[in-house]
């Protein structure tokens, strides 16, 4: 199939290009396949054509200096790329992207989709509907794992110093004070003070700790609790 | 001073409704002033304006359903709100933002907005890159500090782990070997095998630790240098 077909097949790719002529969709979509596994695009270089997926699936990657990666998303039929930088006119891509299975693109010349945008409004308005929904997406997830991994961090910990002291025996009961003050978890975990204030009352409104007179204990029953929360934000995780 | 006035004296935001006839600007544009610490949107509720800060600054906030909440970014001087869920027909705002001091915005309700989008193409074409940008840029630094506290977390357990086991003295030599499994090192933290065999092979590649047939080794001079790096970590993290 030649990429006319795909556009002319597909409700979203239709409406997306519907007020770039015929004639211009044929001379400039071309369809690009990417080996699995191949970097389609890499963090900082330059990017010149949107790309639709029309087949297969890659990986939305985020590298940083010190060598760390993290996967931000998988992309799937009908992601879009490029658009992002070539709209902010950016020098180089915002992420790695990278083919998981051989990938099937509707590619556009960076210079031409600039062109389409300044020449049919409707498709600028499209172009920009199309951003904001997955800004709107992205944004609303942003910090997630970020937050859950801290609840976590401080969960794991209060739980091996608890077990550190009773030696990991549950049956009995008891309510251990814990001496760590809170710049000493925070140290730990890598959290500043405020936040692990927060995190604390939040465990304490749940029951999981208690607090008195500034100070943190835990029993038998809340440490069972918090053993058992522990395994579910483990499972959680695994979801993602 | 109106909003016409802030309009006509600041480039950016002259650039921005360049397209906008100046009566319908003078018509529309309205100033909002948000009082000190007072939520201007939360998150998942309706926004029905754009909004342009002129002064004064507001904290952009992600909350999550288990009331986590975490700090995304600092909105100030001509940072603009609600385009995104305008412009995507979101049903409700991706974060909360909240006011640090008192806040004056340049208002204009979602409906004009979208029609200021439909009637002038230049306007679109502004508005898509304005998204773009800071969609870039907020892409650009996605997962960072997840990836961070991963990072720190490891290190962190390893010289805990460590210091369990020296007793904390760290002036004689010694090569100790790491009893806990990868497994375990993950459930500790909360990430899976994948990622932590990632960040081990990193302290390897950076000779912070030693991989001997799978086994994970420490020496002292190793562990020194783990405890500067988690120290420099933490000033890092102040910086945020």
């Amino acid at each position: 199939m030649e990429s006319l077909d795909y556009i002319s097949k597909n409700d979203y790719l239709k409406r997306y290009f519907e007020d770039i002529p015929r004639e211009e969709l044929r001379k400039h979509c071309r369809l690009v396949i990417y080996k699995p596994q191949n970097i389609i695009v890499k963090k900082g270089e330059h990017i010149n054509f949107i790309g639709i997926i029309i087949s297969g699936r890659a990986l939305l990657v985020n590298e940083f200096a010190n060598g760390n990666a993290y996967i931000l998303k998988e992309l799937k039929l009908l992601s879009i790329i490029g658009d992002i930088e070539i709209v902010s006119l950016a020098k180089g891509s915002a992420c790695t992207i990278e083919s998981i299975d051989e990938c099937t693109l509707i590619a556009v010349d960076d210079k031409v989709f600039l062109k389409w945008m300044k020449l049919y409004h409707g498709f600028a308005l499209h172009v920009a509907r199309r951003l904001a929904e997955r800004f709107h997406e992205s944004s609303n997830e942003n910090g997630k794992y970020m937050v859950y991994n801290s609840n976590y961090s401080l969960i794991s910990t209060i739980i091996n110093v608890v077990d550190n002291i009773t030696g990991g025996k549950t049956a009995e009961n008891f309510n251990i004070r814990l001496k760590n003050t809170r710049k000493e978890l925070g140290e730990r975990i890598g959290l500043n003070e405020r936040t692990i204030n927060r995190l604390l009352q939040k465990l304490k409104n749940e029951n999981l700790i208690s607090i008195n007179s500034g100070k943190i204990y835990i029993n038998n029953f809340q440490l069972q609790k918090l053993k058992e929360l522990k395994e579910n934000l483990q499972m959680d995780r695994r979801k993602i």
